[in-house]
């Protein structure tokens, strides 16, 4: 119980780094002796230092025989800093109590062994689901080199993001704007299809909240993008990736790049569009760690019949539209047991929105 | 505040009314002196005691000088009972507070005028909108003479009710089967078209909670149910009724009857369809108060379509199904702004699914 309550504060302080410390995960820690808190720290910023070290930086009083506790194993290996197993030891520390294993091959464990065999006691898998969730993103990437894939849109209860004649200026109230630009703040990538830019023309930057602009890329594959389209005259992000296929305009290609865009050519599916698998693939060598997809409707499609989508963010909006064009097209699904579950479903109030939220693929996160 | 403090204890007593008093309202009261409550009483059923009377003869002390809470005004007319205005004044309340005057053009301001008139103070239109919800479906019917339509239909989050192939074996949890049928049991009526009864082939009876089954309204046309339809084979519950139109199979009509259902007449609309506002009206001069709106997509979109429904209840599954059957279909909406807007939303998790619960038409309830 005593375990929880500390680790559940650790899993506080470890959120405070969201959006900050791609491509490491969020980390917190706390050190704790005779049921006091003498220190605590998380991971503010990648390449900076680890919560271990800044907590044990951070304490008040002898910290020799206390307790520290982490939300993921600490690493053994030297990175941009070297190993938070070596401090812990140094530091006299007598007992390690750990959210998760590091996932990271370079850790996975191995953090865990040095701990045990330089004699300090240690308890891994405290509030293991939570640690876990917290970086879900980190996990997934680091154990396939694919990036995590978040769905995000907004829709009417009856599921229309538009009329049958295509209007979608879509009212959003203040609060559902904020959270777009938050989910855009934690991934690391942005991805809408070219129907989105040649109907909204959007920035796709985070304004509205605080943390980094993702890398924007625009599934385009014929190379249909305006060269006045806002995400091409952004200079304070970082250059737009534009996904082609084969026969796309060469001419069109070398005027986007003059402009800083990339041109990443992946490969055609059987239907002759984007192969969405390639792509993730490529983006994932590229280190893009994860990927907010925000529409439209054809992208997300894809996303869900590939089965490539972790985690799904439906606004709704409390309105009824009737006929229309529907968020989520065909799924070649025929019998109801092949509908896709939504897992571990949250629902919130938004304004007047209802933002539901859940998993697309058991084990995510 | 004190006042509120006693009409809300009265609102949750009229509740233990729910499904029991119709056509009549659901009415709570309470007698207070001193800050003691001497007395509580609600109405019960159709045909007995009102709930102030109630509340008089079970109260202990001398109630004289008292004040009466009640949700609803007194009513002042001879019904099944006497007028509840008289034995207020008889047992020398003296203040009366009010949730909200009785749209019962009977009633209507008179019972407070006779009570203002025999020197007692009068408090009205405390926490009325909660007073006047309550009631909802009696003061739309007591004020226009058409039924309070309620819609309640299943839905994944993508709004489908069956895949493309019409496969909508629909898995209800225990929790939202037991929702239905406490829908059931508050409506008097309960409706459904033909295409529901050929596919479903259901009760429309309420065996998963307490209350009385609803009057079963068929929307059949072209009169298609087969003979031994479930709704024709139970004697249980009153006759089920039948709506045809024109050029339906009189012989058919014939056989129906011989059933014990009822046939029902009504116009066509310009879509060659039943005319809704025909039907309802119909329904409420056949004392019909409230409706129950169960499906198919084409009567639920009927209803939208034609803003004839009050009151909307979806029970979203946490499944994506993609292009299938939509819940609702054609509503001629071509412009965003045109898009009915769900007022006064709330959402509650019922097991696994999302009960999302508001009104369509504003000054509803």
């Amino acid at each position: 119980m005593e375990d929880e309550i500390f680790m559940k504060k650790a899993l506080i302080l470890a959120r405070r780094g969201l959006g900050k410390t791609s491509p490491n995960p969020m980390v917190g820690a706390l050190i704790v002796k005779e049921g006091k808190i003498l220190g605590k720290g998380y991971h503010r910023k990648y390449g900076e230092a680890h919560a271990e070290v800044i907590a044990l930086r951070n304490a008040r009083g002898d910290v020799r025989g206390a307790s520290m506790y982490v939300t993921l194993e600490p690493c053994c290996h030297h990175g941009w800093t070297p190993p938070c197993v070596n401090a812990l030891i140094e530091a006299g520390m007598s007992r390690v109590v750990i959210g998760t294993p590091d996932p990271n091959p370079r850790v996975n464990g191995k953090g865990i062994q040095s701990l045990l065999d330089s004699g300090i006691q240690v308890k891994a898998g405290v509030l293991e689901e939570q640690c876990r969730e917290l970086n879900e993103a980190y996990f997934k990437y680091i154990q396939t080199g694919i990036p995590f894939v978040t769905l995000k849109f907004s829709q009417s209860v009856d599921g229309r993001i538009a009329t049958k004649t295509g209007r979608s200026q879509w009212i959003s109230s203040p609060e559902t704007l904020r959270l777009a630009h938050t989910l855009r703040s934690i991934h690391n990538g942005v991805l809408v299809g070219i129907g989105t830019v040649l109907v909204d023309d959007p920035s796709l930057t985070v304004r509205l909240a605080k943390g980094k602009n993702p890398q924007r890329i625009i599934v385009d594959s014929r190379l249909r993008i305006p060269l006045k389209a806002k995400v091409l005259h952004d200079e304070m992000v970082d250059k737009t990736i534009i996904i082609a296929t084969e026969g796309a305009n060469r001419k069109k290609a070398q005027s986007l790049k003059h402009l800083g865009a990339e041109i990443l050519w992946v490969a055609k599916n059987h239907r002759g569009e984007v192969d969405m698998e390639d792509l993730l693939k490529t983006l994932g060598r590229m280190g893009v760690t994860s990927v907010l997809v925000e529409g439209g409707a054809k992208v997300i499609t894809s996303f869900i019949r590939e089965r490539l989508a972790d985690k799904i963010v439906i606004v709704m909006a409390p309105k009824i539209i009737g006929e229309g064009i529907e968020a989520v097209g065909n799924l070649e699904i025929r019998d109801l047991h092949e509908a896709l579950r939504i897992s571990r479903m949250k629902t919130t109030r938004l304004g007047d929105d209802i933002v539901i939220e859940g998993y697309l693929r058991e084990g995510s996160g």
